[in-house]
C-alpha cells in the first residue's frame, strides 16, 4: 500500500515535470531553470499540502522525487533539441494526469491523518491544482485553474467520491482508484469537447 | 473570547472571498476556477501566517471557513448573475474590511503566541496583505500594496497601536477593536481621497 | 560559528531587501508597499526553507533581520531620492550577492539538519531563487532565474562544492566561503559576459 502510494507520487510527479519543461519551452524561456520551474511545477502542490498537514515535506528525505524530475525533464529537452516541435495537446494531457494523480494523493494522504472530509478534498484539489498554478503565474499566463474550463470541478468531484467511498468502508486503493479515473477521465473529456462551467453568466 | 476571534476569522474570510468572486468577475474568468481563486483570496494570508507562527493551519480541522467561503461566494455569483454589474468600489470597500480584521487577527495570534511587537506588527500586515496579493497576482494585475496608494501603512498603523495598548496591558479585545477600527477608517479615507504615500520623490 | 551564519544571513537580507526597492523604483511603484516588496524579496526564500526544514522561522523570534531590511531600504531610498537615478547593473550585483549568501546559507541549514545532500543542494539553490523569483513574479517581469542566463546553475554548482567539501569532512566555515565565493563569480561572470546556457537548441 505504502509502495503503490510512492509510485503513485513518482508518476504525478514526473507528468508535472514534464508539463513545465513543455511550457518553458512554449515560452522561449531557457538555461537550467527550465529544470527549476519544472520542479516548482512538480513539488509545488504537494509541498503546501505537506505543509498544511504538518508533516514531513515528501521530498526531503526520499531523494527519488529529486531524481524522477531531473530525469523527466533531462528526456524531455533531449526530445524537443531533436524534434523542434511537440504537439500543444500533450502539456494539457500530461497537466490531466498529474492533476488527477495529486488530487487523490492529496485527498489519500488528508484522509489518513484524520482530517474533515470536506478539508480533505480541498486538499487533494489544492495538490492537484497548485503546481499548475504556481507554473502558470511564473510564466504571466492566465492560470489553467481560472479559464472557466472543467479543470478545478474534476478535481472536486473525483475528491469527493473518493471520501464517499472511503467513509463507506471500501477499500483504500480502490477508492483512489476509481476517484483518480473520474478526474482524469472528467478532465480529458472537458479537454476534448471543451466543456466549459459558467457560474457567471446565465 | 474564543468566539470572539472566531467570528472574526469569519467575517475577514467572507469579505475576502468576497473580493476574490469580484476580481474574478471584473477579469472575466469564470468556472468553478472563480472558487479557487475566491478561496485562495480568503484564506491565503492566514495560512501563510499559521505556517510561519507554526500552529495548525486555521480552516483545516474546522470546517466553518470553507462553507464561508462557499456561501459567500455562492451569493455573491448569484447578484452578479442578476446585476451584471458591480460598483467597482464595492471591491476596494471588501477589500478594506478584509484587510482590517485580518491584520487584527494577525497581530492578536503573533502576540498570544509570545511573539516579538516588531514580528507580530509584520505577521499583521502579512496576514491582510497577502490574500490579496495573491489574487492580484493570479489575476496579473500590479498588486494593490505596490500601489503607492496608502495600504500596507495602514496595517502598520492600526497593528502599532494594537501592541502599543496591548503592552500597555488593555483588555485584549478592546485593543483589537481599536486597532481594527484605526486600520479600517484610514484605509476608507485613503480610497476615498485617494491618499498616496511617496517614498521615492520629493 | 553561529554569530558568523547570523551576519552572512543579515547580509544576505540587506542586499536582497536592497534589490527589491531598486526593483519598486525601476517599475515605478511607491508608497510603504516598497517595503512590502523589499521585505518580501528579502526574507522569502530563507522562509520558504525554514518552512520546508520545518525549524522556526529565522525572523520571527530574532529582530535584527526586520530591522536590516527596514534600515537597508530607508538608505536606498534616501539615496533613490537624491539621486533620482540608479545605474541598472547595481540590481544585479545586489542580487547576485544575495543569490550566493543566501545559496550557502540553505545548504549549511539543510546539512546542519541531516538532509541528504541532494536535497540539501536544492535548499540552497531555492533559499537563493525564491526571493528574487517572489520579486519578479510580483512585479510582472519574466523571472531572473528563467531567463537562460547563468542563474539557478551558479548555485547548483556552488552548492554541490560546498557538500561535496563538507562530505569530505573539511571545516564548515571554509566549505561555505569557498562555496559562496563559487556561486557569486559564477554569476558576476555570467552577468559581465553575457553567459547563456542553452537546454534547448544546439
Amino acid at each position: 500500500m505504502k509502495d503503490l502510494l510512492h509510485w503513485f507520487d513518482i508518476l504525478g510527479v514526473i507528468v508535472f515535470a514534464i508539463s513545465g519543461t513543455l511550457m518553458a519551452h512554449k515560452k522561449h524561456m531557457d538555461g537550467f531553470g527550465v529544470i527549476v520551474l519544472a520542479s516548482v511545477t512538480a513539488i509545488g502542490g504537494g509541498t503546501v499540502r505537506d505543509l498544511i498537514l504538518d508533516v514531513p515535506v515528501f521530498w526531503v528525505q526520499d531523494n527519488s522525487y529529486l531524481y524522477a524530475i531531473l530525469i523527466a525533464a533531462f528526456f524531455c529537452i533531449l526530445w524537443l533539441r531533436h524534434k523542434h516541435y511537440f504537439p500543444l495537446r500533450f502539456l494539457l494531457i500530461a497537466d490531466a494526469i498529474g492533476l488527477a494523480f495529486f488530487n487523490i494523493m492529496g485527498v489519500q494522504k488528508a484522509l489518513s491523518l484524520g482530517v474533515p472530509m470536506l478539508a480533505a478534498v480541498v486538499m487533494g484539489t489544492m495538490t492537484g491544482v497548485f503546481g499548475g498554478l504556481i507554473r502558470d503565474v511564473m510564466c504571466r499566463e492566465i492560470p489553467l485553474v481560472l479559464k472557466g474550463e472543467l479543470y478545478a470541478t474534476t478535481c472536486i468531484i473525483g475528491g469527493s467520491l473518493c471520501c464517499l467511498l472511503w467513509s463507506l468502508g471500501l477499500d483504500a486503493v480502490f477508492c483512489m482508484l476509481l476517484g483518480g479515473a473520474t478526474t482524469l477521465i472528467l478532465r480529458l473529456m472537458a479537454i476534448r469537447w471543451h466543456w466549459h462551467l459558467t457560474v457567471f453568466k446565465t
